[in-house]
């Protein structure tokens, strides 16, 4: 029992024509594996390409051909992207793209329009390349209340910070090893300053907890400050440092934030290295759930563009059944957290003491305590504190920062 | 835009009343994350059980129900839950089990039935637990050749093997503890000796590649042979002995296999301790994914029971869309791996000449040699050797035994 569904693609880059190339040549795997018979009708870039398909280089001749039955959105980015997919949506298509930025900034019109044509708008690629994670979600653990996510959701960062931690190097001359290898882009700066893991935490948020998210309310820091020093502080008191996309619910409230974390070593993210992602998913009754794999790339993004044909296909109604509820996001200062505080002093007498009374007045908690041989006149001190609200802690480093006995205050890094 | 399903249960065991439970107080949140209204009409057990919901003990109130669109069936093992679920499907009720004995033993007269009726049956739960693994692989994975599946699927013998690689225990003491917890049966021969792990592997290859398994072409190997003299010489040279399940494509033929397997310390899996489970899918072009979890227990197994009532509430059709190929199951001893040997010598010397002699003969070709200080008259040696068809491996132990310089060939394990 087989089922057909024609398709148009707009946009071959990378992703477009890799999805173009595996429903060719795995036309029959596919229809074997799914019952589905996927008929590619038109591709269409801005310039003429090599394709085995009919092209176009008007988006127009698939957006408005009756006989296409969905949209494959290839282009990135909102300009003209959104354009180009509300059309459409308009026009009663169903619609996947992986395009994160589009679908975080966009997601809930996105969804009315979808809602109100009676197609489905789908996204497994936008977050985590090859690996089922937005299907699995709304698919798989419907069971559940969904409490956590965790994600290593850019491969790039993953990559510098796995070379930081295993050859000792330096971000910076990790960051053009990456470069090297095609890992990171010419320009890096949207996946090293988590702009990049920002929408997709953005995305896992709104799938997991079915609400509106506004961009600005997202939290992102990148990993430019980690310095070799910090992974192999975390590293002697059994951490690592990982870019994590976060998102929890507490109380009414919502985290969502990215930002480098020390992750212990015994955990399962702490395991996923070189540039693969992984997302850890936290709930009732399932427990703990992870998913590993390649976030990025030609092949492992077709692969998740194909699952939503597949899914369309099969499924008789469209797959947004809910509308996005309001949340209240809770402000980056108001999180609570565990920190590791990096500081130099020009002598160590005196520190602990200054220290501790300025956290104390501020209710930070000290955990633990590194010191280690001095270098020259200065002191490393590496602190560990107990959970505490994030203004607390800015509010004590603030008083620290005074003190006579501080230099300065190398890095601060939230631990998970 | 909500569908109602209304459900039976039969079997209120550890995983029925889990079931019931999770259904009971988390209807609302599968409402609002599905758009589900599940439905439990009736349920059934031989003994009556304290629930909310109707109880009976006659199965066929549940089976000949009018109204009754899934039968959930959380009795175990084939009598007399085969006769139950056929009787099920003749009456055009989909299925949903967790039953992975009735599944492996009987997949294929299953589908068929269940296909001649219009109706799915469905078996999320049957491996991994609570880990989404079987719809992901039908519906998420679908543009991909599959050609490798690796699994730590029994979380007993992942409980045992973690405690003896973590905290230095022999395999009875680690034995005795998991069932102090509760992770290992008062009788617990169908985990430790392989047994369960083999169903879940012809599971696997059934469906990742569409065959008929007949579980007598299953080899397995349970881990009562695992010492902790091979748990540190596989640390000595940068591995971990794990319980897998392996199926794989190799031409036009398939392996399925269960047996302890050095596992090295980078790759995903050896990350994966206590009682969790974890499967590793190797494929083009999506390249490798992993998915990780509680693969046992009530809570775990119920979020993936209802994972397959959502998808059956949501599809139209019945899922079950091909009918199973024959295919070539390969026989363990054509089977090709690399291997670790454990022998005792009496003494060091002309052991390693006999040794190489007698494997060259046999065309198996050595890797690595480990020997540790003798203690007493007795040598240790450790070996690992190239691939190799396991009959020539076999063939050159049966030499190798011959030898006057071998005591004895303590252990020998493959290597992934």
């Amino acid at each position: 029992m087989s089922r057909k569904i024609t398709i148009g693609i707009i946009g071959l880059g990378n992703i477009g024509s890799a999805l173009a190339g595996v429903l060719s040549t795995n036309h029959q795997v596919i229809l074997r594996n799914s019952g589905v018979d996927i008929r590619v009708k038109k591709v269409c870039d801005i310039k003429k390409r090599k394709t085995p398909f009919s092209f176009t280089s008007n988006p127009y001749d698939i957006i408005n051909d009756p006989e296409i039955d969905v949209v494959v959105e290839c282009i990135g980015g909102v300009n003209p992207a959104l354009k180009l997919v509300l059309a459409a949506l308009y026009n009663s298509k169903h619609v996947v793209t992986p395009n994160k930025e589009l679908v975080a900034k966009h997601m809930k019109q996105l969804q009315k329009v979808a809602g109100e044509n009676k197609v489905s708008l789908m996204f497994e690629a936008s977050v985590g390349g090859g690996i089922p994670i937005i299907q699995p979600i709304k698919e798989c653990l419907p069971a559940n209340n969904i409490t956590e996510i965790y994600g290593i959701v850019n491969g790039t960062t993953n990559y510098i910070l796995s070379q930081m931690t295993e050859a000792g190097k330096e971000f910076s001359d990790a960051l053009k090893e990456a470069q090297a290898k095609g890992y990171a882009e010419p320009n890096p700066s949207a996946d090293i300053n988590g702009n990049d893991a920002a929408y997709k935490a953005a995305i896992l948020a709104s799938v997991a907890f079915q609400i509106e998210v506004n961009m600005k309310d997202v939290y992102f820091e990148g990993i430019t400050k980690v310095a070799q020093e910090d992974i192999q502080y975390a590293a002697d008191i059994g951490y690592l440092i990982k870019l994590l996309a976060i998102t929890k619910k507490v109380g009414k409230e919502v985290e969502i934030r990215v930002h480098p974390t020390l992750v212990p070593k015994w955990h399962p993210l702490a395991a996923v290295s070189d540039n693969y992602n992984a997302i850890y998913v936290k709930g009732t009754p399932m427990g703990e759930l992870m998913f590993y794999g390649q976030g990025a790339g030609g092949g492992p993004t077709a692969s998740a563009l194909v699952a939503d044909l597949i899914s369309i296909a099969h499924c008789s109604l469209p797959i947004t059944h809910y509308s996005l509820l309001k949340s209240k996001i809770r402000n980056i200062s108001q999180v609570q957290s565990r920190y590791y505080i990096r500081l130099q002093a020009p002598d160590r007498y005196g520190v602990l003491a200054g220290i501790s009374k300025a956290f104390a007045k501020k209710k930070v908690s000290i955990a633990a305590v590194v010191q280690k041989e001095m270098v020259g006149n200065v002191a490393t001190i590496v602190i560990m504190v107990h959970t505490v609200a994030e203004r607390n802690l800015k509010a004590a480093l603030a008083e620290v920062k005074k003190l006579s006995v501080v230099r300065k205050v190398c890095n601060v890094i939230r631990i998970v």
